[in-house]
């Protein structure tokens, strides 16, 4: 679980996959001069109980790379669209410790702790307000600390024709192309025409962004054509952002206009305590993006999944021929499917299983269908009702 | 699973319900002043890991009913056919003390160690020596250390059934009507015409005696009603059984001969030391019942179980309106026919479990296909050649 403080070294494999892509230019590179990245590291990851607990959250543990935590590939991932000094990370109080050990590479300028979580928006909003008073000129993109890419090629293009897109004074999201009709997602819904082409694909306008939809509502989006999944990626000029703010959510934008002025001075801590609280508590999608009259998207396919419940890491981990995944100490007979995870020294035994879940740590155990894995949020809030925090 | 050294105090439940039997007599009282019991406690009960180790066999763990073991059950079983002084557990030097500790109520001169493990024939057939120097008019009783059995009443009239046919110098044993096509058990072969027939009903001789069969032959089995389960209960005149014992394993005979005259002596040690090892390792049911013609069987129906693995143990255990047997600490939605045992303090979270075994102790978990339940036999023997004996 302990994710090492040390980055990967360059050139990595990474790199050179990067570097074979046909479609990156010079111009980009000059182009991401002015490019900076905010990292709103917030959320549990409830789904993912009982090995992401309030004090660990889903961000901060190595679930799909060994000695890497989600938010350390995150930021590995942004290093290939990025300067170094041009990274944000948001995040509050109780992980504020772990994300400095996590991230030793960043400046204490670079880790922005928000007082009280207040959503995305406020988080996102911050973010801007302080790069925007670095860098009037500045193109900013958000990307969420617990998300999984697999293939960082297609990433670092989706990312280069935002910033295109970008320029043309749009609110750009990255959007998804579904694989699969995923009742766990968010959809945005995109005009057939494109807005625009780049060389990096073509960029569409957005009708409308749709909560999680149920099955049936799904497979049609799905069917459609006309449906992304919504990955959270978003790449704006921070001077749009911050006029768009100002239009849809006023008390944000001069709340954290306030902040970022008294950022670094002696004044910050009080101005920051003094309105913060003050702030709502609101998504950028629900505050900004889905109402916007500027937003566009563009479509990328690159491995992405938001790693929801142990269903889905299960579909991220290395698995045997029987489709089994396992971590841990373990034998096992006649196992398909099946997702097992130990965070113990414990010897497992598993015989005959069929799409379980099995999760193991010192304190708490979970056996699940893994078609079912999502209602471990039950278990979480049940053990909330009981007064056992201790163990969510 | 700490078993209680106290004996439940008279009169329980039990005894109330078997007062109440019609056919308790007068006769069986006088009759049973001269019947002994002999418990075999051996055995490990590997498809009750990781519960049942080698350290802790079956027969040591309160597995049906909170704080009597199942060999203190089978003690305060037999108190309703036995003489409290009539006895008498074999056993090995590694369970000596927790015999003894278990089991407060019988003198030293009850509890014979075996120094090593030779099968049920030389530990009967040790016990049968003994008892016979006490009591050469002896009737004696053998009962497995580590079965249930849920109807008190009707074992007490299958007991006093045998002992009428062992009167008639035959080796007995009580037969389990099978109520389905069970492959963990053994399976004896009756004549469907009675030998003779008693207050307790009729008295068969036993054509042959089966090992476990597959699921076809079980079927066929059942189907046919002339076979029994074989619970390794066997009631005969020690008499006869020592002359059975001289004519089919006459080596086992001379040997607990010569310990039985040397025990209570100073040579006791020095005899058992040196004839012990010699014996075969063999069991009973191989050595002798397989080959004597004068075998009879008594047809009986009593709840019995072997208690053969996690399957098993969950039909006994008191289940929810859903089939699932729980104990420890545990939330679990949607979960059908699991069965789940906590040794641990750990919460545990179910989800949409269906047939499924789960057994957490401290330091190993079991998850199962109930099903496929007595496969983990195979887990101890893996476990073994990995020589992580401590497990096991």
């Amino acid at each position: 679980m302990a994710a090492s403080s040390r980055p990967p070294s360059h050139p990595s494999t990474a790199v050179r996959r990067v570097r074979a892509g046909t479609r990156m230019s010079r111009q980009l590179t000059s182009m991401t001069n002015n490019f900076w990245t905010v990292i709103p590291a917030g959320g549990s990851g409830t789904r993912l109980w009982p090995v992401s607990r309030a004090g660990t959250p889903k961000f901060l543990l190595s679930l799909v790379q060994e000695r890497r935590s989600l938010l350390q590939q995150t930021v590995d991932r942004l290093r290939f669209v990025c300067q170094p000094r041009h990274m944000m990370v948001v995040c509050g109080p109780p992980h504020a410790v772990s994300v400095t050990r996590q991230l030793p590479e960043l400046l204490e300028s670079q880790i922005v702790v928000e007082p009280s979580p207040r959503g995305t928006g406020p988080a996102i909003a911050l973010a801007a307000a302080l790069i925007e008073r670095q860098d009037p000129d500045a193109i900013m993109g958000s990307f969420a600390a617990d998300h999984a890419v697999r293939d960082l090629s297609e990433f670092v293009n989706a990312v280069q024709g935002a910033i295109i897109a970008a320029c043309q004074d749009q609110l750009v999201t990255i959007g998804i192309q579904p694989t699969r009709p995923e009742t766990g997602y968010g959809y945005i819904e995109w005009n057939d025409d494109p807005a625009f082409t780049t060389d990096f694909g073509a960029i569409h306008r957005v009708s409308s962004f749709v909560e999680k939809p149920d099955i049936a509502t799904a497979t049609a989006y799905v069917e459609s054509g006309r449906y992304l999944w919504n990955a959270s990626m978003f790449i704006w000029k921070v001077s749009v952002f911050m006029e768009e703010l100002r239009t849809y959510l006023p008390e944000v934008a001069a709340g954290v206009s306030r902040i970022a002025d008294a950022w670094g001075t002696p004044e910050q801590e009080e101005v920051t305590l003094d309105v913060w609280p003050q702030l709502p508590d609101i998504s950028i999608d629900n505050g900004l993006m889905e109402r916007s009259q500027r937003v566009a998207v563009v479509p990328a396919e690159m491995g992405w999944s938001d790693i929801g419940d142990w269903h889905g890491l299960g579909t991220l981990l290395k698995h045997d021929e029987a489709g089994n995944c396992v971590r841990g100490d373990t034998i096992s007979s006649g196992c398909v499917n099946s997702v097992v995870w130990s965070d113990t020294k414990r010897v497992i035994s598993l015989i005959g299983l069929n799409n379980i879940v099995v999760v193991d740590t010192p304190d708490a155990l979970l056996v699940a269908d893994r078609s079912q894995a999502q209602l471990v949020r039950a278990t979480v809030s049940r053990l909330k009702e009981l007064n056992r925090t201790n163990l969510c």
